[in-house]
């Protein structure tokens, strides 16, 4: 049984999913089949010679044979027999429906293995909210925020620019806005609340050094990828981040001072401990001087960051048989007999 | 179509949840089906006259008709026909896999409106810690506290006696210890860690005011319980509990100031808004003076708290119609055909 890679979902990432899958598919030896989740929540298997860009622009993935969730698996059913799709899901359906929680439901309910990210990390995860008071709780900084909802008058609120927007629950930079006159802020909130309605704003520090760095637990120790610096342009937008997914080429390490390297690591366990075990995740991280700052976290990154991996494909094969257990109790029925023989029903 | 009430569930609540269906079935008029997910997470259509502890006590649940999952309901197949049951559906699933987000998660992706809380809710209501740094985070108060992770060394914590250790996961009383000598903390400990990997520890108040309030939003407006005052032998235990979600009797509302009702009800407010739209729940809160701190959300109360309400029938027909959306997006692939143009594939 090799991976099955289960990608698409009911996402404005949809197609960063279908990208990150293709890049996969390079990368990883024992894949065993492609499982592509459409918008409307059907499951299609998908040939590995069809894994490409082009048979999805075109549609052409409604031909494919579909697939239902079964208990342990994916059903093929024809005509003739019925099969069941078995192997440890990777979880790459980034964004809604993939990162939210709902796909780790649903796989753990079908009692499916799968690499990614369980139902509280998704949470704690994909609003950005929360990830703020949850690393703050756990003793990792963030920077300076203000929580914006829907119809909320923001005229009184201690706002310094230059600002930057964002929709509470969207990754890949959708719906970010980056303020520099206080005139623009009425437009940005109208994109922003397009996609959520809960906004992130944060003050934007133009010359911030950031830090990317990608792990997971395996047999209790932690595996590290390389600590990649970002050189943005300002901040990264849509397009520039979805075609860095499609790179399988390995990264150089930051050149970093010992202090500041150790403090993102130490950041990144405190925030990975006891929450989100079973996933490859990447935090991406703000440092000025030597402190760091955690600015998110991506439970199921672009291409699952492989390119900041040596050796990737032995890692998830790793973290493929240290997967967190999903236990089914045993129901004795022992307070339903005594409430019986209390009411004498 | 009326209410489908879904139950049961791979719970240590299993079995109060099975209590908390047959209270139900008393107190609503228009439910069109019970469905019975039993604890390996096959559903069963249990017909209304077989609605009695009894008949599940003696697993003859495992002769009613087998349901499917499928888009917009429950898919009951027969060797002549197939026919979906629509409705909106009570999650009335308590504890794991109900309260957890995975019934939420299923929900959502079959396209199935439901009365229940959605996935960030479901998450931050489920783990008690969460719900600490969550409530916290809201100007609510909580009672001091200490997390103790497994193999952690507490002999060096500042623990004061008495104290009260609670699995972080868990509701309805399961695993909870009352600690006054501090050599009864082992066993303590080694009871909840059945449980849990997480402990929350906080010191018990033998004569600290407790208070109960249930509630939602309908059409913007918010609608509240009776706020019921919890008349206790120190703390409600398991069976206690149990027993008192089977009542349907009415109860009179707490004989307080005007202020401490005011804290509870705007407490509640905080709390609710813009994560548990959807949901019937109840707080749990204690009370110091007029000062209000939360002890527990409970986003699937016992019997759905119906014992607090005059109007219980009506309310959930109002909050049937005013449910979350969930949207499908349209997905464009507009992406893909620009990576296409640039990468000339």
């Amino acid at each position: 049984m090799g991976f099955i890679i289960l990608f698409g979902g009911n996402s404005y990432e949809h197609e960063i999913s279908i990208v990150s899958s293709i890049t996969l598919k390079k990368e990883l030896k024992n894949i065993s089949a492609f499982v592509f989740l459409d918008s409307s929540g059907s499951f299609y298997l998908i040939s590995k010679e069809n894994m490409k860009s082009k048979y999805f622009a075109l549609l052409e993935y409604k031909k494919a044979p579909k697939l239902e969730l079964t208990n342990g698996g994916f059903l093929q059913k024809s005509l003739m027999s019925k099969k069941i799709l078995k192997g440890v899901v990777i979880n790459l359906i980034h964004g809604k429906s993939g990162e939210d929680g709902q796909i780790a439901g649903i796989l753990d309910f079908y009692n499916i293995r799968f690499i990614g990210p369980r139902l509280e990390a998704s949470v704690l995860s994909f609003n950005k909210e929360l990830t703020k008071i949850y690393a703050k709780n756990r003793n990792v900084k963030v920077l300076d925020y203000k929580i914006l909802r829907k119809g909320d008058d923001y005229s009184n609120m201690d706002l310094t620019l230059p600002l930057i927007l964002k929709p509470a629950r969207l990754g890949s930079s959708i719906g970010i806005s980056l303020i520099k006159d206080i005139d623009d802020i009425d437009y940005a909130l109208d994109c922003a609340f397009e996609f959520d309605d809960t906004v992130v704003v944060e003050s934007f520090i133009p010359d911030i050094k950031e830090y990317n760095l990608a792990g997971c637990i395996i047999n209790d120790e932690f595996v590290f990828s390389t600590i990649e610096e970002i050189k943005k342009n300002e901040y990264l937008d849509f397009d520039k981040k979805y075609l860095d997914f499609a790179t399988t080429k390995k990264l150089q390490e930051a050149q970093i001072s010992n202090t500041l390297r150790d403090n993102i690591k130490n950041s990144f366990k405190k925030i990975y401990l006891n929450c989100f075990e079973g996933s490859l995740i990447r935090c991406d991280f703000f440092a000025i001087n030597d402190e760091v700052f955690l600015n998110e976290i991506n439970p199921i990154p672009g291409s699952m960051a492989c390119y900041l991996f040596e050796n990737f494909g032995g890692i998830l094969n790793s973290l493929s048989i240290n997967l967190p257990s999903n236990d089914v109790l045993n129901i004795q029925y022992k307070y339903i007999s005594k409430i019986q023989a209390i009411k004498g029903k």
